[in-house]
């Protein structure tokens, strides 16, 4: 049987939790008994100094601090009253608390492809704090009684609070006893001031605004669980299929606006789609961040992209921006901020940023080359201190648009296909195992690189040989599936334009692949790493791209496809305010590399239009 | 003749002024004569150091450094290119920079009844920046641009835009030829980019919202000069006279935005109006001021009011609030600011904090009295290092409320009354020497007060005496104006219920005066000075005051009417960020002294409802 002497209570804020625990056990441990995810990276062993927590309460009732914890710990935080969890041992009843610092971020997955571990550190977080009700000899306002607990349990200063939360103030705190849940921003905006007892939840949206695709990802910001991703075609399409479309159109306030309105209301959809997938309420959404190429961030932000279009293209914002999502049109929590993540220069975006976010480029020690392949496709190459980009317009021929039978990779696409040179029998492989009703970007790649590697497709990209049917003028034909085999019972084919469709996007790409790697001064043979990007990166087989000549000739052993990286970059900085940093830090320090004013770049695309010019192949440029 | 080698151009920025100023002259006398508006305070004797300019361009065309202006100046500034420019001749071209600092802020006059000066020092200036385009070596975004041209202009860092002025500007810095007007706000948010050349101008909107009265001023913030001022009655007059009826009423959100939206709509309307008389445009209103009782503040803002009428009376907010106009429904610029001063407490608001900061009772080293007699009167007491405010609910009947035959001091209102009192005769006095409609505050209290010296009215406040006709019931009255002079016909007079009335309004004035006196343990004896503000308190002759006892018997010539100082108080916030941070400090420091929870209070007040108790008239309280 245990007496009562032997156990003390620990309260523990700014959760307000309260537990019995034992006297005499290590701080670390009884906080651990209650649940409290105290960081502890030597595991409890005194060596790291790490588990810090400042003792608000009975700090007579700890062990004094030894000498172990002493060489831990500078004097000036002892003075304040600052321990370390792991060597100071109980006594009696004492009230700690735990700064943000030492509260253990839970790493998280975030990449389909890689694996990528991030600290959760949203921005968003909750804290249970306790006031002081009024009294006739402390009439601070209520808001400064709200911020003076914050500011004393979290240790921070210069809040400030939404002002329509303000207003509701007296009611809420009164009816809650004085003790509140509040959900703060970057630790010092009050978005939001609720009961202690709320479940709810607090999520965030990472959107990626593509050219083509407009993407959005709901995550859980209490341990960066993503919940559910959604997509559709960027509603912009109906302005233009590519950029420069949509920046032509856009000639004035009015139709800028229409574009932002568009990609907004979009966003909005989306959101609505991954709540109700998620059981989550629109208003429990109180972040999002968003990437995109500088266009589509442009668009988003209603910036005009006028100066996007003409030399020299520079940007009209380029620095990370924070503001409200109400008033910029998404309807979420009221009190809901956006983070548009920064972009590099006029046609390299928040996108690539992100992709180098989610792919580490910036701390390797050796060169890696990223394609994020898509309408617009971005060029990195870097390594840590030495970052390059650039920005195709390779098209949405990727994406299955302008392709004859294309279509987007979902059922009843041919994803892959496969022709014997001998016979030319053709093999292919359908999404879903459905019947084929058309072929997607690495079927169209798959199907062009073995015409080629067959010499059914000429090194000019004429369709000449054996298996292509001659319609005359120009409208050769290669059947790939038979109208038996198909769903629509009509044959799909490749046809003589597709192959001419193919060859302006794959130029456009191995074109500033080269054009980067000489900026940078970085053979083919210095790369250590290939990431392909974006939905089309990820199903596109390497050794098609190769073929092609889309891509120097890599070993395919380096090459791997990551997923969708600007995505992954976009949760990222959702759930960590210091990559948030980090991205700001990647986007000054990315060189940008425009291609059209490179003095070489008309003769180096008319080569990469070749499918048999083996020095631009090997990434020399001919 | 002059020879051309004489002559030397001077550019000055941030105006981008260029002139051709004689060599060998001081740069103050040349700053002079191309009409900069520098400060020198010791008049160019090279004694105080104020001038400071910093050269951005031909510093060796400057006359090194002498003695006296090493003197005056540290190491540091002058490493820095700082320059006096009282000591330093031109010997050539040269640029140079006036910081804020050294622009002379012109003094202005802001109250009527005082007079303050204020050296004029607005939140929103107006700056013309050069910016260098844009090449393909320097490819920063355009807002980039313009942070860095103003962040070396003007020395300042951190800079923000408004997202709605960033969208247009390409546009806005290609049409200029990169030479832009900026309006910013605090030197650090950039509200609008416009042509250099644009005439314009930048005005602010000071705002007293009086529980009765709404007053608006409209003030050139390049000069400080007030243009207009108009005023109506507050909208919210619809949900009650006084403050109380306002509280209980607005028991829900939706009340509480109604009692909101009057008041903006208010004061949308009182801009409009200025706007037309003064010839400017609404969209040239960059900045608001608003003072108001804690109640009016919290409707304003739309903050639930429901814990000013419970005890402790405690307020939802009481810091200053930065907040944007639009966002509390005011239709000026879109980008304009309005910054509401703070409050002292729960009764005691920033009215207050702006008739001390008209005053200057925080300055002075003798104690000094104030009252703002309204609806709410606020009585203030202060000397430096001591202020004490109390809020008394006085009632409308100052204002002409209530009063039988009362009416606003407008047109047409008897102002003064004169009894003899050996005959009982009455002369009186019309505002615009009008046949009389009615009677305002002033002219009652002349009124009552001729009354009770006549021994017409008794201690009681009964009417009793010689001229009073009876009619039964305490129906007595006394006839101001027989109907043969009156504008209707019907004669003017003061009922028994009138003398009520005003017994209720001066009661709560005079416990209110005394007990403040005694928190602050003053004798009447010590107080070297009263102001009597507000419209009442700018007509009401001193002597009737003291002879119904509504204040103490202070010597009439320490007795001074001061005018809307809570106006003024607005006015001069609106033209100086240097008085938002002494209105911060002033309601900081302002003991707010409670009348309800005073323990004698209803004992005082008894008392101090009768026109003869003496002792509480010495300020003793009985």
């Amino acid at each position: 049987m245990r007496l009562m002497e032997d156990r003390a209570e620990l309260v523990v804020q700014p959760m307000g939790l309260r537990g019995d625990v034992a006297k005499g056990s290590t701080l670390l441990g009884s906080l651990r008994s209650l649940g409290v995810p105290i960081t502890s990276p030597c595991a409890g062993r005194g060596t790291c100094g790490k588990c810090l927590v400042k003792v608000i309460g009975g700090k007579e009732d700890l062990s004094t601090p030894s000498s172990a914890e002493r060489v831990l710990i500078s004097d000036t935080m002892l003075e304040k009253d600052y321990r370390l969890a792991c060597l100071a041992r109980l006594k009696g009843d004492v009230t700690v608390l735990i700064p943000p610092e030492s509260m253990l971020g839970r790493p998280q997955m975030v990449t389909d492809g890689l694996s990528v571990t991030v600290p959760l550190n949203p921005a968003v977080t909750e804290w249970v704090v306790e006031l002081e009700p009024p009294t006739v000899h402390d009439l601070r306002s209520d808001l400064k009684r709200l911020f003076d607990a914050i500011s004393r349990d979290l240790a921070v200063r210069g809040l400030c609070a939404d002002l329509e939360e303000a207003r509701s103030l007296p009611s809420k705190l009164r009816r809650h006893g004085w003790k509140v849940k509040v959900v703060l921003w970057q630790a010092r905006k009050i978005l939001e001031v609720g009961s202690p007892r709320a479940q709810g939840g607090v999520y965030g949206l990472a959107v990626d605004i593509g050219t083509t695709k407009l993407a959005t990802y709901l995550v859980n910001l209490r341990n960066g669980e993503a919940l559910v991703a959604t997509s559709i075609i960027n509603p912009q399409i109906e302005w233009g299929e590519d950029v420069i479309s949509r920046i032509t159109y856009s000639k004035d306030a009015r139709r800028t606006r229409r574009l932002r309105r568009a990609v907004v209301e979009g966003i909005n959809h989306l959101a609505e789609e991954c709540c109700l997938r998620a059981g989550v309420r629109r208003t429990q959404i109180y972040e999002v961040t968003v990437v995109g190429n500088t266009a589509m961030h442009h668009f988003f932000l209603g910036l005009e992209p006028r100066t996007l279009g003409l030399a020299p293209y520079a940007p009209v914002v380029q620095d990370p921006i924070d503001e409200e999502a109400r008033r910029l049109g998404l309807r979420l929590n009221r009190a809901a901020n956006v983070h548009v993540l920064p972009v590099v220069a006029g046609f390299v975006g928040g996108d690539a940023v992100a992709d180098i976010l989610a792919t580490r480029l910036h701390e390797q020690a050796g060169w890696q080359l990223l394609f994020d392949i898509g309408t617009n496709t971005e060029v990195v190459l870097g390594r840590k201190g030495a970052l390059y980009a650039a920005s195709c317009a390779s098209g949405p021929a990727f994406e299955g648009a302008r392709i004859k039978h294309g279509m987007r990779a979902a059922s009843g696409a041919i994803e892959h296909v496969k022709v014997e040179p001998e016979t030319m029998d053709v093999s292919y492989h359908v999404i879903d195992d459905e019947k084929p009703r058309g072929v997607c970007g690495s079927g169209v790649i798959d199907a062009v690189a073995q015409l080629v590697q067959a010499g059914a497709i000429s090194p000019s990209g004429r369709m000449v040989g054996p298996g292509v049917v001659e319609r005359g003028q120009g409208m050769a034909e290669f059947v790939i599936a038979p109208g038996e085999e198909t769903a629509s019972g009509a044959a799909i084919t490749l046809t003589q334009q597709d192959v001419r469709e193919i060859q302006l996007a794959k130029a456009a790409v191995l074109t500033g692949c080269v054009i980067v790697m000489r900026e940078a001064q970085v053979a083919i043979e210095e790369i250590e790493r290939v990431y392909m990007a974006g939905a089309f990166g990820s199903y596109v087989r390497p050794e098609s791209a190769i073929a092609i000549m889309m891509i120097p000739k890599f070993p395919i052993r380096m090459i791997q496809a990551v997923g969708n990286t600007a995505g992954a970059g976009a949760r990222i900085a959702l759930t960590s305010v210091e990559a948030r940093k980090e991205a700001e830090m990647i986007a000054r320090a990315t060189r940008y590399v425009e291609l059209h004013t490179f003095p070489e770049f008309q003769e180096l695309y008319v080569k990469a239009l070749s499918f048999g010019e083996t020095r631009i192949a090997q990434g020399l440029g001919g």
